[in-house]
């Protein structure tokens, strides 16, 4: 209980979702970050189908709202309700116009997120503090493209 | 010199930018956007190999910036300069988090992006009010996703 209330006091976030038929990615090279994950034979590359593809950054603002965390998992759980999928692909992104968090915050709380949706759903999540590329094919459906602030 | 002027009047944006060794659409079924453009032969669908495809949102704010489609194509030919690359996909996005202009205005603002830069690129443009089908594989170097706010 402890533990989920700090998960839960110092998050905010946006993401656009991709429904996508597949998603791979491959990672290439070192981003910027100081914070990375180390690469294996399991994390350097990965793929997913019938997945939602959810580009998600964590920022700073907002710090104080207890409740953000399990907002992002509501918004995240009803997006994959509505279109009925349970394949998920979280991927670290840095490109929503937003103020972002630290590194080392990002990224505890994308695997905070990831432990939370493990129960439900297969996740996917590609290494932080990478360069990738990746490959995929959205769907064309009206809910295919979805953005979210989380606030 | 007076229609250029009208141009630089009104038009403000965001981007998302995704370097692909290819790019495809295929439109599916009508947006919710009363404004459309009308599917023929050569628009339903279309592909753009080693382009740069930018997801573009035109904004309702700052409209009486007169220099902001200036700074947008200056902005595209900055980054397609540095990466070497004359294929440019101008996609309709709405979900960049901005206040988004009358779609209207928006198809209007697109469509003279268009053509400012037909000169020196070749454009590939998915009409505007549909949803599409996409596929697409980006790049994994250090620019191979780019945001900007043009203001």
């Amino acid at each position: 209980m402890i533990y989920i209330f700090f998960l839960l006091s110092f998050i905010i976030m946006r993401f656009l979702s991709f429904h996508c038929e597949y998603f791979r990615y491959k990672t290439t090279k070192r981003s910027r970050s100081k914070v990375f994950e180390d690469l294996t034979e399991k994390n350097k590359e990965g793929s997913l189908e019938n997945s939602i593809v959810f580009f998600i950054s964590i920022e700073k603002q907002d710090e104080n709202d207890n409740q953000i965390l399990q907002k992002c998992i509501n918004e995240i759980e009803k997006i994959t309700s509505q279109l009925k999928v349970s394949n998920i692909v979280l991927l670290s992104f840095a490109h929503l116009f937003g103020e972002l968090s630290s590194p080392e915050f990002g990224l505890s709380a994308l695997k905070d997120i990831e432990t939370l949706l493990s129960e439900k759903f297969e996740i996917l999540r590609p290494p932080f503090g990478w360069f990738n590329e990746l490959e995929l094919k959205a769907k064309g459906h009206p809910l295919s493209r979805i953005s979210r602030k989380i606030n």
